[in-house]
């Protein structure tokens, strides 16, 4: 990640950005307005991704919040940009997503700090290590003069594909519930205990993945998914003692994502129950289902028809910082196509054309904006 | 496992044995006999287990060998000893098993050595690196004199409990396979994959793993373990593209565990098929069920009453090295009660009673093969 610092860093200096990384190792880039005091716009998205994905998810939207400063070619706007590149938006390493963007609003605190990844290294450790100071946490707040966040990136879905559409608005991201569900029994040898006298974790939890994937297929609108078992000791020969499981369930109405994490925990109760085995759920991340800025979203609309596209809007399965943002800054996205809708993968995709007309929409909204009178007003009205 | 072969070197020599580390990794210590040449009995057990295992299984074994040689007081017998303590037994790091005993009767060929761990490091590159030459490989074999082997080791199981019996011989050693499955789907976002779309491959490991146990729990005899599952990329918000399962089958009639085996297998390619998933299964291992030698066996059935024990003949379900050296050489085992049944767990125990009753055991076995003039003849013939 310091690699990555470095290079984007010399790609914004010249474009007249002032680059800094924050105390919880989001890139942070200034962009002055015309005149001082002034208003900010940020825009950007997260460095980091999955393990052994795609090059698009995230990255492509810090790259895409560069090409629109580019395209300024050092015209000054009469408010400041901020380009984010945020740090920690999946939460592999701790299973806690958006680190990066919860420090701009000010919800990193010590629970988050110390958490630990499966090596027992901390939240706060790991920043340390990086060579900053958790310390300075506070520092990472967005500025009081920030007026919006804008976010590029990939659709990671089939949707505008099937629609023949390039890019659309984000009018909303439905909610996501992340558990860590972890069935604990007894190791023995394999060769020598009976299958009635067996304590079997990895059994409990295959069972309950297996109910996990048919409670999502028969809600509609649901989509849940186990996507780590991790098992202890993990040996051919020796009955599991311990299996931890993932859960990731998401929807677009609330009530009904609760309604399927209730049930879906207490199946793993009702498993491990029968079995004569303890089951720890915990659950790692409830986040309600977010509505993208409507006047924010109405002048992408806008933007979209300027670049010659239809305009259109949609709902993200997927969560993204701006959920983490629209909590205190109003907030909007702009998809790109997903090619075969393929993300987390190396076959992740994208198309030069699309990525074209997407700086062409983020020039179109800049412009807008700038030649809005009222956008700050407007913006904290909202 | 350096440090294990210097502390049981420094009680061996002091026996009056000499000690030496083979070119896999196995301790042996040759205690000469009263006369030169004379034909040798082989006395040992393993020194690895499992992770996060007890502290008898294999190790007690060895202990036992020593304890034998302790019990001569420096006399010597017609016959040497050799002491072995065996090397990576369980088959935990190169999920092959018995590749010390494997050394000893000649089978440890290129493909073995070429074998990886998790790691990508080969069991010939570990053998280096543990400071030993893999070259030299030929030379572990055990010496033509050899007559017989005679292993202690803790039942592992519940049976000599239920019985009330603190020892037993054992008559026979049942078959086991060992498999690695991997299934192999398409790694995509949590989130914006529709259920229907989805290539899980966690999703099909837990629909396999519930129907290996559902053969188990309902074929006489059997028991099958799921031990191990590696789920790649193993993120809570990525549908798995792999998951690497492992599975262990044993029962003590072979045609009933290859008939075992050739259904799981097959029920994995069903599913896999079903979901438009691969899968890819490899055998590991497959040990035949096999005989301990009976005159051997009939010599510990009556060391027992010297020892004032009830003699009883049991079948092992656990896998032990007498399994690979009773190909090549007379084998024998003698089994201590195991308190709940309870191994390869921080739990597992013995009884400091069984311990010595097992110590009484081998001096008279020890005894009567002296005695017998036809020992080295017989053993030949057999």
């Amino acid at each position: 990640m310091h690699d990555v610092h470095r290079e984007i860093t010399r790609w914004l200096e010249p474009l007249g950005a002032t680059v800094r990384v924050d105390a919880v190792g989001n890139l942070r880039a200034l962009y002055r307005a015309s005149e001082t005091p002034a208003s900010r716009l940020l825009i950007g998205s997260h460095l980091d991704t999955v393990p052994n994905a795609g090059a698009f998810d995230g990255i492509l939207g810090v790259m895409l919040a560069i090409a629109c400063l580019e395209a300024l070619e050092g015209k000054r706007l009469p408010y400041a940009i901020e380009v984010v590149g945020f740090s920690e938006e999946e939460g592999v390493r701790f299973g806690i997503p958006f680190i990066g963007s919860r420090a701009l609003v000010g919800s990193v605190d010590d629970n988050l700090l110390n958490a630990e990844d499966a090596y027992g290294v901390s939240v706060r450790k790991a920043i340390q290590d990086f060579g900053l100071d958790p310390n300075e946490i506070g520092q990472a707040a967005f500025d009081p003069e920030t007026r919006a966040y804008l976010e590029f990136h990939i659709e990671q879905g089939p949707v505008l594909e099937k629609l023949g559409l390039p890019l659309a608005a984000v009018e909303r991201i439905a909610g996501q519930s992340r558990w860590e569900v972890t069935f604990l029994g007894r190791s023995n040898h394999a060769g020598t205990t009976p299958m009635n006298l067996r304590l079997d974790a990895i059994a409990a939890a295959a069972e309950w993945i297996t109910l996990v994937e048919h409670v999502a297929n028969t809600t509609p609108g649901l989509v849940a998914t186990v996507g780590s078992v991790e098992t202890k000791p993990g040996a051919t020969n020796v009955i599991a003692r311990e299996a931890r499981v993932s859960l990731d369930v998401r929807h677009p109405d609330d009530r009904d994502r609760n309604r399927a994490v209730e049930s879906l925990v207490e199946q793993a109760k009702q498993v491990a129950e029968r079995r004569g085995l303890e089951v720890r759920p915990r659950e790692r991340l409830s986040q309600a289902a977010v509505a993208m800025h409507s006047f924010l979203t109405s002048r992408i609309e806008e933007a979209l028809r300027q670049t010659g596209c239809a305009s259109h809007r949609m709902v993200s399965g997927a969560g993204h910082d701006a959920m983490i943002l629209a909590g205190k800054i109003p907030s909007a996205m702009i998809f790109l196509r997903t090619p075969g809708g393929i993300s987390h993968d190396p076959a992740e995709s994208v198309a030069v054309e699309d990525v074209a007309k997407a700086i062409e929409c983020g020039a179109h909204l800049l412009g807008q904006l700038a030649s809005v009178p009222t956008f700050h007003s407007r913006m904290c009205r909202a």
